[in-house]
This record gives structure tokens, C-alpha cells and sequence, in this order.
């Protein structure tokens, strides 16, 4: 597994010289929430480290590691990018091959229902959603695979930064859906490659 | 227009007393949110009056009025009954003959679907929904008619007695939706009533 | 219809390039809730954009719709104009030609019940108010048309961004009101144009 | 000054045996929020004690006091009359002949405007509302003396057990507005009480 | 009366020509939470008004009024001034000559009971405090005059803003409290002066 | 996948009148959140029906599925038993060999410490929290299977019915872990089912 | 130190069965928080069981423990009772003689001050407070000793079930207060009897 | 005891003010929540202060005081040294030799148990915690001493700025902790630092 640090709360120059000290006994290495500055540190004082600009993240590989598929990461659109990249990029250096679908949403159904052969294919899905959060509901009810719901804090007004499609994902009608923190897409990422791994392990017995 | 008792928070007594009065001067009432001992008491004192069990609501109507067609009421299913009802029975006292949509939701799409044509009809929809609060989304996404959207208090833990789908349905990714407290029927049958009114109005001229 | 953006989580560039693309297909669109940034982008790219700096909005309109009267928006003052021109410029460009009564408020009721006939006139009427949230209910108990409230964030302490008129219209002691997300103008216009479509469009019949 | 008992929270017994131990040095004693069980028990062992079965008090007055007029209290309906009794009560008590208005609602706006003149002349109003909790702002922009607000928790669903009229009368555009705690009749007919004293004994000066 | 600005949500282009407009009818102006550009532009376009920094207020006094006693504001210290100041200001702009007491605490009670023979002496106490909130239960445990409490959103954490004096001061244990909006040291102001005057015009009946 | 009747806000009548039409065409039932008078109507009306006291659930299993290990449930004590003997008997319907884990919490981390290596064999823990909800954590620091987390509203004051230990799993310093609604032990169940039915399908390949 | 169970969510049968595993190897027992049917089952199967009934506790004391004085517990009148024994029980039964000074409140502060050298005995107080929630803070003003505070959920309205007074003691102006969950008297007592047992063992060094 | 001034709210004029008329009765002085501006301020005044940059508070010592070990201060890391330091500050200054323990989490509980030793010595535990605010609740069931729980704003989303660790901290299921508002480092050193006076004190006698 990579070594992570959550950049929130960091200064650079914290953030760089944990990374140091990870870096000499990791390989693999993810920062997640990097603001300009502490991604200017860290690539100026790492220079394999590469900058994942949606994501907000800076990762560090230094031997590869099998990638196979089963993780898709779907969300409504443009606002919800980021988390949506974080978790993809957090699936990727644990080492999954990710699938993104990020051109659906529950007022255009039709693109949504034009993917359901690939969505049934996956082994975990992550689903952002922000305003009323209800793609992680429908999209549960129309797959088996455990669904991994992230609210993100985009919108505005009776949102309450992310509050609405939180409890929204948390009552959701569609059994199956686990839900994570408000915007914390390295954690969905993370949930969706700890049961990828899961089955592959037990695929492996 | 009828006369309208909300009996939340008003004694049996209190209930029969404001019912006779109104009905010296009126010739339709409709009273919401009865308890079984009001409902015993009303219709005890006025021998027309009729109890909808569902709705929780009693109504009396002396005089015909014309129903014609254009509200739609929607829900997901049986917990969400009493207060779909309430809007039903609202809208049907001011004068609509309303159509009953109950058995979809958004984990079950195809249900759903299957009414497109019918729900592209109306003139005013009213989408009961718990939970998750979803459904208004997914419907206004659907139809060009205005859509009315009312929570309910059905669901436990974090659904804070109807707040998650409150947040939901004002979040709502889909333009077109109007909201209404929390288990309010009265208020989303009289809206569609207005609604369907104004319309029917306009076109008389 | 018009195709339409919200500007919030958005970058300029993103913008623009959404913007861009939908106007290859259509010949209307309205971007919201738009920062500096992107309207000096949007107007650099788009050379018949229009600002409406009030409304924080750009509307592209190339070809002309009939734009007839039926909604009207109402405000309190100056420190909601922003959300009630939001509602505003929404209803014109989907197609209506909407009246503005933006010195009413409930502390100096004669100014509003000296607009009394004019308010009947309308077959929707947006009202927008921050505060205690009361314009929606007195301007409801005095007309018959459907009332789209529309709760702003302006005030301080215990308005809780928007949250304290929110609740206030969702309260509403008058019948026919239905409520939008706080500061929420797009919407509430959206939904003043629905109904209007809606009473005219039955009219032709 | 009267004593003054709150019932809640106490059992009968603890009750009677706090007032009997008050009336030995007091001949005036106010208990509010009396269970039936203590109404009965009190009744039975101070005979001279009086039940406001509205007010949910019960009185005791051993010595007369002179009981000047100048509060007003007002208040929308049938469901608000316990908080709005409580107060009336209260200031009779401490030493008012207080006026009540009860059938005045923002809704039905003629009906407070009728009594417009009666309104002025209160030295202390308390306006008692559930719902939107809009009536003391629409009083308080008629009338220059003080308004004392009492939100009531009659409603449901998003009232939230009177947070949506307790926030409302906070953010009350117009100014010369104290709130009181939801459902405290008692302060509120204290709070206009002590006002009405003040201008009183000012006047003797 | 003065009339009154509230800066909050306007530009300073906005705040002067309402001034501007005002004074045309008006000899005495207050305007509220006012920003430093807003300051520069009403002191160059009006030669005669004042600022007061603390209090964040603008004023313009172009007729002299009677300024009688027996209004006292009250607050624990250098925090809260601003709020304690709004309240002086308006009180004084109104007609009044404000004592203020602004030493005292209730972690350190000596300093307020040295003061008791004064606070005694009002007609309206105006109570000013963040934190926990209980500085207006204690004083209105000491005096008989209306006491009006004005929490303030000073404090960190669990202060919420100011939620946490807010509620502390609506559930004072205390009678004769009425509480206005968090930081609301204008409403406090306003309403203590219409206590004051109350009381004054009823002595000249 | 058995069908499944949410008991919660429906009457006994239409409880059995679903369970009777679902059972028509499936062989496995599963009803949650069920009320004494419904488990008696339930029993008398589906003689095969089994009701588990603790969990509230009744099921009916007319066909057995092959029931594979891998799936922990865990909580600390008595007064969440009902909440995780929900998700024990919803894993087990759906087809799994439950291991049960009930002695374990965050005070007493030796008992923990002791199931480590049982821990660490499961394919998915469902991990049951009321109080302070650190449990998950603990656990989700300790294996690397997926921990799906349920808040119990068991607790109380500043429990908030169970917001207390919903938010501390959602802000777990351990990743992942997935949350469900507060009490939701069937979601959990569900959840963790569906993760080792995709690991044991993954395997089967 | 004393086992201890919490009543709260556990049926007579489970509480009894828990006590009577618990005594088999220790001596002293708590249970807080017990319903006046598991006070039966308990004294019925533990001859020696003792019920403190206001305290709403059951203890059972099979060997003396010395009980050094040094603990004060505060509160302000009846309705703080129950929490107020519950943190005297605790801490009696740990081992301490409690003292109880009950008749204090911030509305009537001489009496407060009237036990002041008393007060400033104490090497831990516990001071439990409803309403706003201001004692603690006054207490903390007046003494060096820790203070531990604890909110109770006595009160109606804004209180919010204790929310108020739990908001007031965290943003004491006072520093030196520690405070535990709404209605906490266990934890509160068991929190005094550590801090006066480590200040006592330290004497013994 | 040293004086104390709490930085925010107040401008670096009133600060140093503030400062300089405290030093002239006292010799010890510590200011928290110190802003850059206010640093360079007091620096540039007070010669011989202190400035502790993590824990942005500003110390002046002018006489030694004995400094006894007993408290230690816990965190789990980076992002929650500044509260921990504000904690440890205060301690020392009020006269304690504070311990330190950095690097332990409930992620990661071989850390904490191999101080298991060391936290056992301690008269009292400062233990701040963000995110799911677990450690104090672990840290508690592992020693006898009082624990002082801190919780911190470090988090997102569903932390609601320090709301979640509070909660959870209040929920505690180990008995022994008290709670001070979140990021309040400062009144868990002076907390802490009673407890540890009252134990040596009393030794003394």
C-alpha cells in the first residue's frame, strides 16, 4: 500500500518533509488537498512527484505495481471533478486500472441508462454526487456491486456545504450504498480498491 | 374556494365548533390532519361529513363544482400514502379530478418510465417522496409541467424526521420544482390546484 | 428552451468551453451566478453575450421568442435585487415579459396593497425576501395565482445564511406558496416561466 | 410581585409542597405548565387557588392590585391560545388589565388593520405566533411601542418545534422587536409587564 | 424618528444615494454596518456626517432632540464593544443620553455589584455578551427594568457564531428578558429607546 | 436475493398483504423493523415465518442457498445487540455464515486486541457503534478487509439520536470504512452481502 | 473502583442478568439510569440492592471504602435534582463524602455568595445547571478548584433538549471548567471522584 | 496565576494596551489566538515576550514559579499541534513541566500503547483530537487519571468545523473525561493544570 498524507491543515514545508521521510521507506506515495504552494514544494524538492491538477493531488511511483480493472467512478459533471478525480487517482496508485463515466446525471436519465452493460461490470463503484445527491440511489438500483456514495460540498444555499447529498446518500432507498465523508473522494477510492482487492484475493485462493 | 381547518393542535371541541361555523357560510370544507377522536366527533355533529382514513382528512361538500383533469400525484409506495392522499383529497375538493401515480420510485426506474406518456399530461405534478427524496429530481427531469415536491417524515436515523429529502428536493438538479413543508399534502394539493386553475383561467379568456 | 450553466464550481475556462459547445447546437442560453472572471472570458468569446451585472448573469439570445406578460417579481429592497434580477432575467429569456415591484415589503404594508390589482393580474408571481421571510406569506393571502418564495442569505446571526426565511416560507400560514433553495432566483424564475408556459400553452388548446 | 412556580419538570408533590411553603410569605403566586395530576393536587390543598385551563396556570390572589391597562395581546388563532392565554395571564397577576386580540393573522391582513387604532395605544404588545412567525413583524412596522415576540411550537415538519417562527421573529425587519423562548407566554407577559410598570411609575415620578 | 441604513449586502454607490435621497426628507440619518469604502463615500458626500468607528456607524444630526436618561448598555469587554457601541449610537440618535458600563462580567461578579445602584436606576438595560451568554440572567436578576439581551458571535468553536449566547439568552432563568438578533446591537438600541419613550411619553400624559 | 419489507411506517394489514403477494413469486422474505403486532399478524398469516426477537425481523426461507463465511459483525454490548442482529440476519438471509463479535469497545481494547487474527480473515466487518462511534476506527486500523459502519441511536443528550457516533465514522481517521444510516443494520448487512458475494463471484471466474 | 452499568437501553431481564455476572466477582455495583420496573427486578434478586430514587440509581455496597470529603456538588433548584444525586451517588459510592449545595441559582446570587468559603473548600465541584446554563461559569469565577460542568435537559423551547445550557458551559468565560454530556450526573461524579482521589493519592506519596 | 488575554476579537492596539496595563500588577502574562500583526506588535512593545509560533500564543515570565511534572498533552498529529502546543503553553506558564506525547492515533494504537507506561504517571491528561475525536475516549480506558478531551477544528465536510470530535468526546463510553470547547488548547492547560495544583497542594498539607 502507498503511504498517504492528507495535505489539509499543512503547511509546505510540513507536508514536504513528511513526504521525505516517508519516501525513504515507501515506493508509492499520496498527498491529497495540496494547495499551490506545498505542490510547487513538492515538486521542486521531489522531482519524480507528479501533480494530478483536478484531483488536487501530487503522487510519487517508484515501482509499478498491477493495475487490474473493476473500479468505475461516476459523476453528474463539470463541479463534481475533482472529488471524483481524487477518488480515481487514490484507486490508481493503490493500484486498480479505473473506469470514469462522468458525463451522467439524474436529469438527463437516457446517458446514465446507455452505460448499464459497463456499470454492471464493475466489482465497486464510486459514485459523486452533489445538489440533491440521488445518483448513488439510482444507480444502486440498477447494479449489484456495492456502491461507494460521495457527497461533495459544490452548490449552494439549503446544501449547507454538502449536508443535502450526505443525508440524502444515507437514506437512500437502494440497499447496498456505503457512504463516506463529505468530499472525501481519496476515501471512496480507497473503500473501492479495498473491496476490488478483496475479491481478487479471494479470486487468488 | 373551500373552507379549510387545519385540526393539528385543536381539540375535538375546538375542531366541530369552527366546522359549523364555517359551514353556516359555506358549502365546502375540508379538514387535514384529524385524529380518530375528532373524525368521531365530526362526523357525530355533521351527518354529510366524509372521513378519508388514509388522508387523515374529513371533507363535506354541498355543491357540485366541475373537476376536469391536469394534477398528477406521485409517490413511491405505502409509507408514503397518508400524506399523497392528503394532496389527492386537497386537490380534489377545490376542484380537480386527480390522477393517482403510486407505485414508483427511483429504485425501480422502468415503473417509472413506463408512465412517461401519462405524466407528460399533466398540468401540474405533485411527487411525494421520503427517504432520500429523490423522485421530484428524477420526474422534473422528465416533464416540462411545474413540479410540486413534498417530503415526508417516513424514514429514521438521519433522515431527521423528513429534513434529508427537504434538502434533497431544494437541491434539486432539475429546474422546475417548487417545494413544500415537510408531510404538507394540504399545501402541494392546493398549489397544484392553483396551478391547474390558473391555467384552465388563462384559457377561458 | 434556452440551454443553461451554473457558473458556480466552475472555472472561466470551463465556462467558456461549455458555453461554446452548447451554442453550436442552440441558439439561447443563460450562464448564472457568473464571477468577473468569467463574464470578461464569456463576453471576450462570445461577442453578443450580455451582461446583466445585477443578476450576476450572461444571456447569448439569437433568435426571438414571444414574450408575454403573466409573471411578476417581487422584493422587499436593494440588498435582495441580485436574486429577484436573477428570476428575472431567467423568465425573459425562456420567454416571458416579466414585471418588477422591488419596493414592497411587509415593515410598510401600503406600499404593497397599493400594487394589490396589479398583483392579481399575474398568473405567477416570484416573491424574494431575506430576513424574517414574511413576503411570501402576506402577498399569498392576497392573491390567488401560485406564489413562488424565493428565501436570500442577506442578513446576519441568526438568519443563518437564509436559512431563517427558508423556514419561514416553508411555513407559510398561507396556502399556495411553493419554495425554492435559498438565493435560489434561476430556479424561481424557471418555474414562474413553467407555470405561465403551462396556463398558455392550456389556452391554445 | 408575585411568586412564580414553573411546573415543568416537577412532580405534584414537589409542586404543592413549593407553593404552600411561598404562600407563607407571599399572598400572590403564578404556577405555569401544570399537568392535570398538579392542577388537581394544588386545587386540593390551597383552596382559593384558581385553574386557567387555557393559560394551562393556576392563580392564587390574596390581596388586590391596582391593574392599569396599556398590554396588549395578540395572537393569529385557535392553536396559539395557550402560549397567548399564559402571558395574559401572567401580566394580570403581576398587575395589568390586559386586552386581548386573538383573530388577527397575516393572511387575513383586514382583520389586524380593523383593530389598528386599538393596537396603538398598548404601552407593551406581545404577539404570539406559530408557522412563518411573521405577525410581530407586520405589528411592529404599524405600532412605535415595544413588540415582545413569542414563537409557539404548534406546526410541524420543518417548524422544527417553533425554530422556523423563533428565527423569523430574530430577523424581523422592523425594528423595536425582543423575542422570548418558544412558548414562554410567561416571559413574554413579564417582559410586558415590567415595560408597562416602568412607564407607570415613570409617570409618577 | 432618524431614518435608518442597514449597510450590510449594499455598495457604497447603493448606501449614498439612499442617504442622499433620504436627507432630502430627513434631518436625521443612521447607517449601520458600514465598510471602510463605504465610510469614504458617505463622508465625501455628505460634509456633516459622522463616523463612529467602533460602532461601525455613520451618522447625520441636523436638528437637535431631546436626549433624556435611563438608558444603560452594559458588556464584558473589549470584544464586544462594536455591538455595544451600535446599540449606544442608536439609542443616542434616536434621543437619547446612553449611560455605558462596559467593565463587567460574570467571571468576575464584584465589578458589576459595584455597579448596582446605577443599573437600578434605569428604565431599559441593554445587555451585551458572547461567550457563554450569561451576563443578561444576571443582571436581570438584579433589577426590575427590562433588560434586552444582545448576544454577540465574538467566541471560537462551539460559540457557533453566536448560537451559543443566542440560546443561553433566550432560556435565561431570569424573567423580564427579551433578546434580539446575534451582533443586532441596533435592534437592541431601537428597542430600549422605544422602552424609554414609552415610559417618558406616558409621565407627560 | 430475497425480497424485503421495510416494517416502519406500515400497518400489520399491509405488511401481510406485501409479504403474502411477494411471497407469491419468491421463496425468501425478509421483514425488518417489525412491531409486536405485526410479527403477530405476520406469524398467524405465514405459518413457516420466523421471528428473531432481538433483531425485529421476521423471514421466511423456503429454499436454502449455500451460506459462505467471510462476514464479521462486531458492536460492543448489550444495548446494540437489536442493531447488529439486524445485520447478522440480513447477511444470513441473504446467504452467508455470520461470525458474531459482540464483546468488544474502544474502553477496553484488550478483548479487541484478542480477536485480531479472526478479524483479519473476514472479507467484509460490519462494525455496530453508539456512544462516541470510535469503534470502526479502531477496527479499520486494525484489518484490511472493508469495515462498513453503523451509528446506534442508542445514548443520550448529546448522542442527537445517533449524530454523535454517524459523524465520528464518517470522520474516521482510518480509511476504509463505508457508512450507513444511523440504526440502519439491515443496510449494513445488505452492504456487506453484496461485497462478499462480488469477492466469492470475482472468485469463481 | 465499583462496576457500573448504564440502564439506558437495556430490559430488566438484561440488567439483572449483567448485575448478577458483575457480583459474582466485585463488591460494589452501580446502575444509573433505571425505569421503575428494572428498580423491581433488581431489588427483587439482590436482597441488599438499594434504590436511590431521586438519583433514579441502584447500588449495591458489599464492603466499606474510606470516603474522604472534598467533593461539592451545585445545582439550583428542583428540577435539576435527578442529574444533581446521579453525580452524588457516583461519587459516594466510589468513595467520597459528598457535599450537596442545592439552592443556588445565578437569578438569586447572594445565596450563591453566601456559600462561598464553603466552596472554595472543595478540591472538585460538580455544578449541573439547565435553563442558560450560567452557573458553572459564576462558580468557576469564585473558586480555583476544577469545575465540572453538566447541562441538563430540563427546559422547553430554544433549550433544544439541553443543547443551550451544553453550548454555554463549553464557551465559559471562566477557565478551569471541564464538561460532560447533557444529563451526564454519572459521569460527572465519577469525573470529581478521579480528580479527588488522584489529589488525595498524591498526598500519600 | 498569570494574567491572560485572549488575542481574537481585539486589534493589535488593544492588545498591546491590554498587555502593558496587566504588566504593571503582574509578572506572568500569556496572550492566545495571537495574529502576526498582533506578534509583531507586542514584540516590538514588551521586550522580553515570547512568541510560541505553533501554538500562536505570546508568553512574558518575569519571575520563576516551581514547575512539577503530572500533566501530559497527547495528540495524534500535525495538524492538531497548534491546539496541543496552546495547551502545553498554558500549563507551563501557569507553572507545570509538561510532557509531550506527539505521535499517537487510534489508526495506529501500537504507538499509544507503548507509552502505556508514562501516560499512567500522570496527574492529568490533556488528549486533543480532530477527526473522529476517538483518542480521548481510548486514552481513558486505559488509565485512572482525569482525561481532558480537546477537539479540533482540523477536519471537512462532516466535521462541521470540530462539531464531530466535540460530539463524540461528550459521548464518551469511558468514564473520566471532560470536555472544553473545540480548539480550546488553551482552557485544557488551565484545566489540566488546576487538577495537577489541587493534587500537589494537597499533598502539601
Amino acid at each position: 500500500m502507498p503511504e498517504v498524507i492528507l495535505g489539509l491543515g499543512k503547511t509546505p514545508e510540513q507536508i514536504v518533509a513528511i513526504a521525505a521521510a516517508l519516501l525513504e521507506r515507501a515506493d508509492r506515495l499520496l498527498v491529497t488537498r495540496v494547495e499551490p504552494a506545498a505542490v510547487e514544494a513538492l515538486t521542486a524538492a521531489i522531482p519524480d512527484a507528479k501533480y494530478h491538477e483536478i484531483a488536487r493531488c501530487v503522487t510519487v511511483e517508484r515501482t509499478a505495481v498491477p493495475k487490474p480493472d473493476g473500479v468505475i467512478v461516476l459523476c453528474a459533471g463539470t463541479a463534481d471533478l475533482p472529488v471524483a478525480e481524487e477518488a480515481a487517482v487514490t484507486a490508481e496508485i493503490i493500484g486498480n486500472d479505473v473506469r470514469r463515466v462522468y458525463d451522467v446525471g439524474v436529469a438527463g436519465l437516457h446517458r446514465l441508462l446507455d452505460q448499464l452493460s459497463l456499470l454492471r461490470e464493475a466489482r465497486a463503484l464510486v459514485v459523486v454526487a452533489g445538489m440533491e445527491g440521488a445518483l448513488p440511489s439510482v444507480v444502486a438500483g440498477l447494479v449489484n456491486a456495492p456502491v461507494i456514495a460521495v457527497p461533495t460540498s459544490i452548490g449552494y444555499g439549503a446544501s449547507f456545504r454538502g449536508l443535502a447529498p450526505l443525508l440524502a446518500m444515507l437514506n437512500s432507498c437502494a440497499a447496498g450504498v456505503g457512504v463516506v465523508n463529505i468530499d472525501n473522494g481519496f476515501g471512496a477510492g480507497y473503500l473501492a480498491a479495498s473491496i476490488n482487492r478483496t475479491a481478487l484475493t479471494s479470486r487468488a485462493d
